[in-house]
């Protein structure tokens, strides 16, 4: 898309060449040939650093933008960008392209549907009423129980189990609002990249990333009805206990547990080997690794266990 | 059917005219061919008012019906009403009536199933495995995304986006229990209503209403795993974040926030504009407008990180 | 499988004869044509009394192992276990057999699947994108709405209604982890039996025993989005409200109630007509019958409701 077509969207004027625009990006992740955007001002620093081959900032933010960069400014960046999303979206289902490649000793089900531009790797087993969208790949030996959804762009590797019912690559939950409280959807063009031996239960819930991937690192086990936002990444052999959840772009790191219906906030990183009891609710990104956790607010689990022994002797106050 | 048949079927009797009765409903919402009933003595004085053609009462409450309605006095109104619900529910599918409509420029996957009576907009994309039950209406441009299961009589408006492996419409959560504790289906003969340019996640549930409908209104944006009890209304642009539910019969405002796992109690009003941080565990009827929220109990935002600093302080007590 | 096989598969050597084992199972219940395994050491005293043919044990527990009983000393036995769940597992879908047998006046769509083995009873409706698996027995008058998955050798009673998109017998969340954090899957060799009159919600997911059954018993309703472990028993009439869950192997008592968002730990017995607020967190066994819980940690309703005020006082101080 020329950046003159994006301009003339937007309803805005701008200086400098009419780029050819490939797609949308993150500000430190853009290149030259992408567009970003700054929507939290505690980012602008980083405008200068910047790659991309356009920017929407607001008048206030405009003098920093670099000279390789060309600036739309508009009023509501989060917003513009919303409505940029859907122009860059692909199709729901490829029309064009190859037909499915299906692996040698795999068994595809006649009531499995698997899209154009996707490969099926050996020895796999796609049972009834699974839907792997366009331009997937599924590893060898590799399980997918009924009527699973693997959304289209998703990479799924050897040796996983996915049993029935869960959707690998949903759309994060991402929109813009207005002054008066209307929501723009910010469409998910990223992808879930799931590595391999990993086991997923039923009726889990992986979003795909607005830009970039969702990542589930080798080893990890998941248990049924865990919701993972969009942008996060769980670390290698990590578990996730059922009912738990992650918020969008937050890291786990190796072998953390999430107790059941756990659940972290957005945006922070967990070091590796942490372990969140049950029902746990993580609002700080934690950097020390190997510790036991409790509550919510959170705190060590042994602080937890004393603190509920001082709240029960408020009954005898 | 027959009042007299109703009788019978209930094994009780009744004084007056055998009338025809086309349907159930609630006491102030049922209309002259309708039957309705009494469970909780407190709304007793709502019956004097009820314009419905019979009602179930105990013995104690036949005083209060006005002549225009035909008593029909049983020991559990409840439990015969959940009995006669059953026999009012339309069946599973229809195999009667016309066949499905399909808009112009819509997409339906051959592997979709539309029930007889339904009618599908234009330029909808209609996926894999969907199922829309008979009697729906979907508004154009709608996209149903593989797997989601829309239940018999819900509507559903334009320019929406359901999910993967999403119920809408399916039974609300209705039982009559007797004296020794066994249980008796309420059928839910109502259904659900989604506005226009709503978002809905995967693997969420909206229950259909046991008498009219559960209302999911314009521009509302619902994550993954969210329950929606049975006659809830959601206010427009209001937004529910991953895991979190409302028990039936509560209404939310416009704009109202629902955090991740956060839930509300059955039968509330929440004013517009009021946040509800995650995991927030609502419980009462809020009626001024754009709070923020959180904990459970619930306090005003600001009020809940007071009292879990004074909380911390007790391990240095 | 031989003995001898096994062994050589755990790469360990045995003393005694070459046996013939035919599956694998708990302790206290396996029988001599089958193997067991001694993992939490607090167990070991039971391990004279086991009937099974043969069992792994790490060399500490050697000398308790029975006559009649054919020790497989290992490092790790939960470990080996594991290996083994894998070398019993029945094959995904039975190809030989036979076809599966229709009750009378049952309805199946077409685009169901029922697998072979199974038996359909009398009267049931099996609708759209249904998957039951090979060698399973569904009740006459049984309805299975939209994409209900029933995975092999489950069990469902008579006039039970299972709601879309919800999963039946799915594997337990089971698996050893060796000292560096890799997991290995413990198959789920077991099945869930749904006795009669049973109701389950939208997006539930009932797992299936690792050895053994996973039991709902009679007259129980269950919930949207509701998780039950493996080993779990639901006693008759008992309620689950939405997204509660149990943990493994928690047996509850008759009519009990679980409230919304409501769990309980694994390994856990509940007495019969105990009900629990939404949200409560059961971590002990409860042994008195009909009380009424809230909170986590878990109080009596009433104590709960006393606390809260004097938690709430706090914020005077």
């Amino acid at each position: 898309m020329r950046l003159g077509d994006i301009a003339k969207l937007l309803e805005v004027e701008f200086a400098g060449e009419d780029k050819e625009i490939k797609g949308l990006n993150t500000l430190l992740n853009a290149k030259e040939n992408e567009l970003t955007f700054i929507s939290n001002p505690k980012y602008k620093k980083y405008i200068p650093d910047t790659k991309a081959g356009a920017i929407l900032v607001t008048k206030n933010e405009e003098k920093y933008v670099p000279k390789h960069t060309t600036a739309l400014v508009v009023d509501d960046p989060y917003w513009s960008i919303a409505v940029l999303t859907k122009e860059f979206a692909p199709p729901l289902e490829d029309t064009n392209g190859k037909d499915a490649v299906i692996g040698k000793g795999s068994v595809v089900s006649p009531k499995a549907t698997i899209c154009k531009n996707s490969i099926i790797g050996d020895n796999c087993y796609i049972m009834a009423g699974v839907y792997v969208g366009s331009n997937c790949v599924i590893g060898d030996n590799t399980i997918l129980y009924p009527n699973v959804v693997v959304y289209r762009d998703c990479v799924i590797g050897k040796n996983c189990i996915i049993h029935a019912n869960s959707t690998i690559g949903g759309d994060g939950f991402g929109f813009a609002t207005n002054k008066i409280g209307e929501h723009k959807k910010i469409y998910q063009n990223g992808n879930v990249v799931i590595e391999d031996d990993v086991e997923i239960g039923n009726s889990v819930t992986i979003d795909r990333a607005v830009f970039g991937s969702t990542i589930i690192k080798k080893g990890v086990h998941i248990d049924n009805l865990v919701q993972i936002g969009h942008n996060c990444e769980v670390g290698e052999f990590s578990v996730m206990v059922a009912q738990s959840g992650l918020a969008g772009s937050t890291k786990l790191g190796r072998n953390v547990v999430m107790g059941g219906q756990a659940a972290a906030a957005g945006h922070l990183e967990i070091a590796s080997f942490n372990k969140f009891a049950a029902r746990s609710g993580i609002t700080k990104s934690i950097k020390e690794e190997g510790k036991t956790w409790a509550g919510f607010p959170l705190y060590e689990h042994k602080t937890w266990l004393k603190l509920q022994g001082k709240i029960a002797k408020l009954l005898k106050s």
